[in-house]
């Protein structure tokens, strides 16, 4: 497999009890997917674990191998459920040490706003041989562990540290893709998805139906990393939708 | 273990590659999670996986096992990227059959929308021996094979095989929640919630840090099956901010 057809994947573990709960509304699902896709990266798998030691490191051990990347999201504050640098270090094997860098900053970051505390020197700890993903918002820094990426469960803070990360990874090509949405029960056109998908070797068509102002549509999403095959499959799709006497909507409904 | 205090646990995958690109923003976690909570089941483990049947079968297997009930959202539709169906099947080692009555609904319901084609028939598969999860919105059935319920990856058709459900699975005593709010930042009281947490066994204090208007401040989550517990927690709580000059907002930020 030649470099420029290498496919780089990546998982995301989301931890915290409050999106179990349904408490919180997960962003950074939506929000990691799309940086990485843009990176040349491919997310592969998302587990959502509780606030809980072993479920941690089971999903870390899970997914740190079968993977280019792994991240997390979650636990890496100063309270009593912050858990995540005390897992990854018992995944790798490996003690929790101070990271002097992390401590300077945070020194630094609290000396106008009262002073470095126990609880908040908990910031600073990383599984030994960890680097620091700097973040400009709230002064603690996000963790690189090996290949395992530990950043804030705030999506506004975990922007900051993909930000930071951004152009840093090695991917490969991005995969491109295009929409085509139509008025149409996507049961009506089953037949012409399936044909078009085997037609154009390479591409993935998703079929995404929904209900709106009392109608049946669906958004076609076509996806593939060559430009020239994603744009022909597109034409194709939508002759086929016009022959049916279905309207096309580029882009999407 | 009385039947009081069994603890009844769920897991949910959901399925689809829109959830992974970062094209579709996940509802159905909150959704599921929320609807779980009422019933008195704790969603324990959520996982996202592409449309791939390995992938679908390895979750499905990991999952049921280890739990009360396992819950799938999305690829239960008509077109060749609804692999759901086949995936749980696979995973239990049981034929794909068409159930009769889920015939006859999509019978009836194609009736005045252009009849039941070979397509549309597909949402009548389900793995051997399986019942249906009727639902008013769409036709298509819902579907439970053992301990796994197969819903709609179409967030308001999962919510109405949910409400088919409701009160129909055994659960134990729901979580209870309260929530304090404080502008405050989570390491200046990070010892006050450990210390509470410590002294009310059997309640979980979850820490949910933000900035809003420029502030910092956090909402505490405080979770336990006993009421009484938890209001005493909760004023605890309270009291120990204001004691440490902090205004408590009950009910959250």
């Amino acid at each position: 497999m030649t470099e420029s057809t290498r496919i780089w994947t990546a998982a995301l573990i989301v931890i915290g009890d409050e999106i179990l709960s349904g408490r919180t509304q997960d962003k950074n699902i939506a929000q990691v997917a799309t940086w990485l896709g843009v990176q040349g990266i491919r997310l592969r798998e998302v587990r959502v674990v509780p606030d809980v030691m072993e479920a941690i490191v089971e999903a870390v051990n899970a997914l740190r191998v079968r993977n280019d990347y792994l991240f997390t999201t979650g636990g890496i504050g100063p309270t009593h459920d912050d858990i995540t640098v005390d897992a990854v270090a018992e995944a790798l094997g490996v003690p929790v040490v101070v990271h002097p860098r992390a401590r300077a900053i945070l020194e630094d970051y609290y000396t106008t706003r009262g002073g470095l505390t126990e609880a908040r020197l908990r910031m600073a700890r990383v599984p030994e041989g960890a680097d620091l993903i700097e973040n400009r918002l709230s002064g603690a820094p996000g963790i690189r562990a090996g290949n395992i990426f530990l950043m804030a469960g705030v999506p506004s803070i975990t922007a900051q540290m993909l930000d930071g990360l951004t152009g840093k990874l090695e991917g490969g090509l991005p995969l491109l893709s295009e929409t085509i949405g139509c008025w149409v029960g996507e049961s009506e056109i089953a037949d012409l998805l399936r044909e078009t998908e085997t037609t154009f070797a390479g591409v993935q068509i998703g079929s995404y139906p929904f209900f709106r102002e009392g109608r049946t549509g669906a958004n076609f999403v076509i996806r593939a990393t060559d430009a020239d095959l994603l744009g022909a499959c597109a034409r194709a799709l939508s002759e086929g939708l016009a022959t049916l006497g279905r309207e096309p909507v580029p882009g999407g409904i």
